[in-house]
């Protein structure tokens, strides 16, 4: 019988939780973080996220029948760049949020420039953490932060941030906002598969199939957030419904309709799960993270 | 007969100006940066800075008889992390400066939100140019990114940063102050030498003296920036002086007085020669950079 979401998930998150605070709280360090700093390091990274990406790279990592610690380092590095970039997105010179998940956003709980500064800590501490790791071969790790990198840096996460704050301000084509989710999402989604190939060392074969099962998982779910901002209950996703509208912003609800991106949300889907063919029996959990994804409701 | 620091450093600086375009600038790369993140990357890059964190790195290298170009992914790296730590100091919520070196901030000349994500950028770039050199061994890389991580991340760079802030609403103590700059500048003039040595295979002797050059010559400037800040000329250092005064900082003139600062930096200087000392005659460069550190005007 297939196991769901809600069954294997919550393993792979403790585990998560547990590494980052590890990493952050490491009493023997030669120096010392200072206090202020390391409590908003400490809250940026415990915002209680679903932590999608860590997951991705677990679970790859297991289907590939690797042992999980392997992919630890590159699990927190992955989750960090993506806590630094929510953090300094939530600016007020950026999307000015206060309320993320329900709980003050960093730069609100603290202030602003600890909020930068924080952020580019924990930017730092993604690319520390997998050279300082101990499992991996220099090669391995040379591959991993060189994709990280290029999924995180200004041809992939940055440079779908910038183009979305383009987004604000005129509407995008059906091309630009997929572009736009490609680099902002998409690019680290298919980081996590890529590094979780290179940790597991699978074939060129299987590395290309998996890169395919992310970029396919990162844009479903950016798809289903524009969904969830039309339709979705405020209270169970800790921020207000309807903000995209309000700020005018080109979604795939705005430019298509909202049965159309419910369509293209399910195509998604199957693309995601057709691309995982050449794993065979190993791909259950990944099954599983993609019917997650598109039915989540928060 | 010893060559000057103006005699041997331009041709560094235009080695390294040349190569932190090739970075920025790379046309044949897959993917291509938004051209209103280029633009301000590109602005953030080419600030007329001094360049004394990549020049260290090569006279390093130079000193221990290495080919230039196993320093150039290095002294990029150092770079783009002085630069984006320039830019988010500039901000509004940080120091809120207007101009630096007479042109006009980043976050002026473009806005906020594009300051922040240019400066996120240049970080990532760092850890890519160094992943992507193909000149040095996985190992070094692996060693070259821990070192600057360590350097640059919340118990380095970040932590002087954090102290910094703290500074603008107390009075330091001595032993703080010096904490914070060992922090906010020795750590990455540290990982110069260290990185250098690397590069140039140097011994384990070797390299404990380049360190502790570094941290010397890293103090340094900084005593020498106070000192500057009292009794320095406006238009030749391109910002406008006494402005610590004005914010009541903590600073090596504050806590000591302008004779003790000036004997200080003397003191670091001769420590900084001292330290060179194994080197032989490998150092001329480096003393002259040391002389150039604590004579400068701007």
């Amino acid at each position: 019988m297939t196991k769901s979401f809600s069954q294997f998930a919550p393993a792979y998150k403790d585990r998560i939780d547990n590494r980052l605070q590890t990493i952050v709280n490491q009493p023997n360090h030669q120096k010392i973080i200072p206090a202020p700093l390391a409590g908003a390091i400490d809250y940026g990274i415990s915002n209680g996220g679903k932590r999608i990406r860590p997951l991705l790279v677990y679970m790859i990592v297991r289907a590939l029948h690797t042992d999980l610690a392997h992919a630890d380092a590159t699990a927190c590095a992955v989750e960090l760049i993506h806590c630094y970039s929510l953090i300094h997105d939530d600016l007020p010179a950026m999307d000015d949020d206060n309320l993320r998940r329900g709980k003050p956003t960093l730069h609100i709980q603290f202030d602003e420039a600890t909020a930068i500064l924080a952020a580019d800590a924990m930017q730092t501490m993604a690319y520390e953490v997998i050279a300082s790791d101990d499992l991996l071969t220099a090669e391995a790790k040379i591959s991993i932060i060189s994709s990280l990198a290029s999924a995180s840096g200004p041809r992939g996460m940055i440079a779908g941030q910038i183009i979305d704050m383009d987004a604000e301000t005129r509407q995008l084509s059906a091309t630009e906002l997929e572009n736009m989710h490609r680099r902002k999402t998409g690019d680290l989604f298919a980081f996590c598969t890529e590094a979780g190939a290179i940790i597991g060392a699978a074939s060129a074969e299987i590395t290309l199939a998996l890169k395919q099962y992310g970029y396919a998982l990162g844009l479903a779910f950016q798809v289903k957030d524009d969904i969830l901002d039309v339709i979705g209950n405020a209270e169970v996703m800790g921020k207000p419904q309807g903000s995209d509208i309000e700020q005018d912003k080109t979604t795939f609800v705005s430019s298509y309709g909202l049965n159309a991106a419910i369509a293209q949300l399910e195509e998604l889907k199957e693309l995601a799960i057709s691309s995982l063919a050449p794993l065979g029996e190993g791909s259950a959990e990944l099954i599983a993270l993609a019917e997650f994804v598109v039915s989540r409701d928060h």
